[in-house]
């Protein structure tokens, strides 16, 4: 059965752990089909209801990775957590299938390396990038932030003094701070976006953008 | 020793594993003074340059943590990976101590749920946080992906054929798809801010901000 | 199925282990309806034929313990021993489920103040109390000691030569030794009360009351 | 060196878990001299402090005990928990090297036999003992219970509506409920002996003895 | 049913190892019935055919050894060789249930000694006992070897020179060397009594009785 | 260093568990040098005081066993309990080496067989033949019991009443029963030689030889 | 049945590993009939579907292996791979069974010596062997080589500058080196013998054959 | 420090287990320096006075790696061999210091794919590949057998009646056969080179080459 990559809404998840389950969850809530895999009968069953399919299989093995249709699908997830090994052979038998999308989670910067020298497409590291995430949160003014590129984030915080009241067109944030207001949320609303007319008020809370140590800066302004 | 909550640069993290260790790198270039503990040496030896101090112990034992002066910390990090019976003895001392600012990281939903019943004030689900953001970028369309509250996310994605070559303003994204742009991204440069007046061009990266489902769509315009 | 608390008459017993095992059986006895649960087969076949039901259960599972109906039990006992996790995990559950008197054995002291941060209502340290209550018999005079409250105990011992042959009424025990004699047993027969007639003979067994110094003082007499 | 058993103050107690470890630190507030014996170094430690005197052994060794001068005590006290083995072992050595006084602490009513049949002088099963006292208080009625003989307890409990307000010796609790009122506590104040002419009033507590049965239904009144 | 003690051919072996095992084919040939037991079934099998009767059963559960009956026999071995808990456990039933012959095996003089201070009337220490007999052969001159009573052996050895060729009444080795030769095997022939006629020949083998050390000595002759 | 192996007294005993053990020391009571070798320190340390010399050496290592002198040994008891592997291994360097008196002890017959394939002199397997030996003493009659060879044994029991008060020579009980009475020994005496001329009185001790069946029977005469 | 041993093509292949799994292959392969048997039911599993027959079965059970009909056979490999005890169990059954060729992989020299010792023909050591066989084609120039006999080497390398297009005969490879050419191989084509005639040309691959040294020098040559 | 690839004659073998060791000091032996490194103290011991440089280190660590000074041979070999992940960690921190000739073990065709895909340059499976040539030998008519490459082989057998007397040219066994001997070993001699004059005699050694099937039908001549 040839593919059709371009509308295949279908999605292998191998390794149903609370990165592998999550992710499933949330693919199947935006209508994706998901095939979750796992070795461990009793995590199959915890998600036998949620998913599409649910199976049982070694995907070390590659006569059972094929019994599953693993080479027929266009995106593969290897969510396989804590087994080095299970995680490499996985996904070294995936890249021979040649399964055009491969995500795989790593433990290590070196699995990851692995990961990657095997022929993975992406790979991620959720303990790392949370715990990087989380460091700026821990001083309690920034309330979430999120690196999307090198030297570029994204941070909610609420309103600092200096800019309650006033138009963000007159507090001159880009020039001053070099970060921009892009969205804001008053006590009880929604998130909206945020305009050279919005005027924060006290104890809005607002996303703004800009450079790591903007972002990191403005939200000590308090 | 009065703790100076407001002034106090200090965070002790305890438990140096993947997460741990990543959160305290990043805090420890951010500027903060970090007191790394962890039962394990080899851990404990593995952050002993990059860490202001780190220490050996078993915080699971009052005595012990009060050795460490835990409880005149302002902050403190429970990022005791795998034994959710230490996460759970840790925070409870930290709890009873009165450390101000505790973030916990729990495994599963009901650890988290459990911390929170003691007194941590924080609690992160790496996994699960992770397994749901990467979710969002299997499709291939979304480059990254962060929901920054319940119902409102910020994508990262190419910009589609429909608003390219056109002022942002012209374009009507906000009314047609429900989804502001914030930032945009020349192949080659630096992100910068996204106004009415920007043109974006074939290959520009831009960050939207909307409803999940808007920004969901957004990326898959194509 | 609203709960009758005044008159239910049921009792979720979780963890059939030496403690939960004989605090079941000692319910049944007094004519309670008892649910035992335990995660182990052979202990939960151990007790079919003693307790009113017995079922076989992971309750550290959600929905495992709604299928017990825990959260229609008026009265639980989380009497699993030694693993502080599961222990931890059940009462939590309990908890939110909100179950009213939920009652949880300890394995030490920390172990027990987690449980009451979490929630439970009350906590048991059986093997601490009874090593305490054991002290006090290693003398060889006293035969048993119970600590009503902080610093009043109930003592029984042999009547000392001091009060052989004397009414009760006559030998001051109050003043002289701060104690009272509540019972009184003879030789073959059944334990009675005790007033200002009674006459101790040799041989006689008593319980005294009072201050914890002065029955320990008291059962020193000889 | 001969045992002058009368006067011997001092007690070895072998094994320093929860019971072992109150046990010994009752002792020493009562002014016993306490050797504390662990084949767990960690746990010896833990004691150092708080007991006369603390030794790392295997007591299972018949050269090791003897080096403890094991034989010289009148008073010893087996409280090894979870090995059986252990426990037996050392026991059957105190026997041998003639030990007038020994405790032991058994894990089931089959060990406690045994400890019986190998010679120890007394047997205590602390996990079945409180899951049998617990028993009585899930009810919420009763606050403490104690079985001081088969078929004869006391029980403490709030003074139920019929009493108050009158003096005891017309309520004839006796013969209506075959219990004696022997102790009250009047809310803020210590226990004290109750006569005939005590008067409870409404949130009095009581200690009241009598036949299990009676001290049951007792607490039951309301 | 009661036990009919003296014509009682029955026998309870309990542990099916490489003692109890040798010792319940042995029993069988000499037209004994055995009940041979073992909580290990592949160890019940390989026996299943040569014994009489044969159980998987837990020997250390009072229920179990009831329904085997154990308490109607008169004869019973424990032959339980690894365990010390479960041989312990095991004597200790069947002494309660009054069975009147109880064999144990130990692997240690300790446990020998609890065997006995529990109430088993023989104990059997394989290990000790053989090494104890093989000493006496690495000589190379003494072929058997055994120890009747204390201070009294049994050898079996070649003849020595000094009695080849004589009649044994002449060769006055029982006041010489203190043994009597009580029996004696041409080549090829079997074993016969020895008489004061009998004149041994090279390469007789004899079996002599008397004094340990003589026994010894006499061997040493060559 | 050439063996005479004629007078060598030294006996390298490997293995030191109850077995060895009990052998090395037998040995050394009748004036042999016994090299004691175990790979568990504490074992050696148990010999350390009886032995001739001990040492902790790992002796399926081809070196360590050079280092010993084991090649220099006339000879060797492998006396390794419970791992075939180590008892093979050691047999095998020590039938290298040319020890020209191996004795090793087996836990099955197989590996008995196989120590024999290797080319070990001697093989016991004391559980197995104490297994046999004490079949017969299960009957109560029988008091000791060895098989000399087969189909011939010597049998300790009581004089049966048949022979009591009579001559030996008289009872013939050789030609009756196919015995010989070749001991006797009357209470609080010891064992003696028997003749013709013995007269065996009530409760005397006797010692039988003759082919197995016979003695059997013997014995149950009464 | 008598064993045809000339015609019989029948192999018994114990052990299903990597080693025995490949040689059973490649006996299918070459028209033998293999009997797989291994005590994992997965591996034989694995081979099911491959060789001539495939049996669950422990063959350290003389029973097991007469069923086996082991002792039927003229071949026999044992290819059993971590478990010491298991492979000299199961060779000297096979040796007492008379099998007349036994093959036994060993995974150590003392391992391989035992196996001889206890009668096995032929005994191999693959990862030894390979390892020194590797060791010949580290340096690069050499691309395989086997040594056929003690001092006698076959090697596989490039055509040496100092041959390429001149005649075999003319070189005196064999006077100058010690080395035979005994095969050609033109890229693109198959190996082919050579002959005093053949010409190599540059790239050509050849097989040469002599003493070791003269193999390893000449594959210097370059 | 630059490497002088071509004379460099150091190798760094990783895993002194059987291949490893093996290979190392068959290196030795061929003039290589070989650092031979090992996670476990006990086999560096073992191969310390055979191998050039033996350490012991975690070779998983790449600070570790570059410490040995991994980044500057010119040769390595990863001869790990039962941890799968250790071998692929430690293969692919030499691929990323760009080690230009790694060798590397594989324990399945799997891993040895794996090994590839991460960039080592020769994987080898001494148990598959061994398997596969003692297969051809099982038949007792070949003494060795070696792939040189597919469907070419050299095998090592008797000479067959056929060409036995006669001169080799006169045989045709290359047109008959379809092999060509190469070599001929005669009793008692080495190996020397078989020429068209060569004529066999009865019990010579030959070593022929040819097609796979054709070699080994030849030896099957008999």
């Amino acid at each position: 059965m040839p593919r059709n990559k371009t509308n295949d809404k279908r999605v292998l998840v191998i390794g149903l752990g609370r990165f592998g389950g999550s992710l499933s969850e949330e693919l199947v809530t935006h209508g994706w089909e998901v095939l979750g895999v796992d070795n461990n009968p009793r995590r199959v069953q915890a998600y036998a209801d949620s998913l599409t399919h649910t199976v049982v299989a070694d995907t070390t093995d590659d006569e059972a990775l094929r019994q599953l249709g693993a080479h027929e699908f266009t995106r593969a997830v290897v969510a396989i957590g804590t087994h080095l090994e299970e995680s490499i052979l996985t996904t070294s038998l995936l890249v021979d299938m040649g399964v055009p999308h491969i995500w795989a989670k790593a433990i290590s910067r070196r699995h990851g390396r692995i990961l990657q020298q095997i022929g993975a497409h992406n790979v991620v590291l959720p303990e790392h990038d949370m715990g990087e995430r989380v460091a700026h949160l821990v001083s309690g003014r920034m309330l979430d932030y999120v690196e999307i590129e090198e030297n570029f984030a994204l941070g909610k915080t609420r309103a600092p003094k200096e800019i309650i009241g006033r138009r963000l067109g007159e507090t001159r944030v880009r020039s001053a701070h070099g970060i921009t207001v892009v969205s804001i949320k008053r006590h009880g609303e929604a998130f909206t976006y945020a305009t050279t007319d919005t005027v924060p008020q006290k104890g809005d809370i607002i996303i703004v953008a800009g450079k790591t140590d903007a972002v990191e800066r403005f939200a000590e302004l308090g």
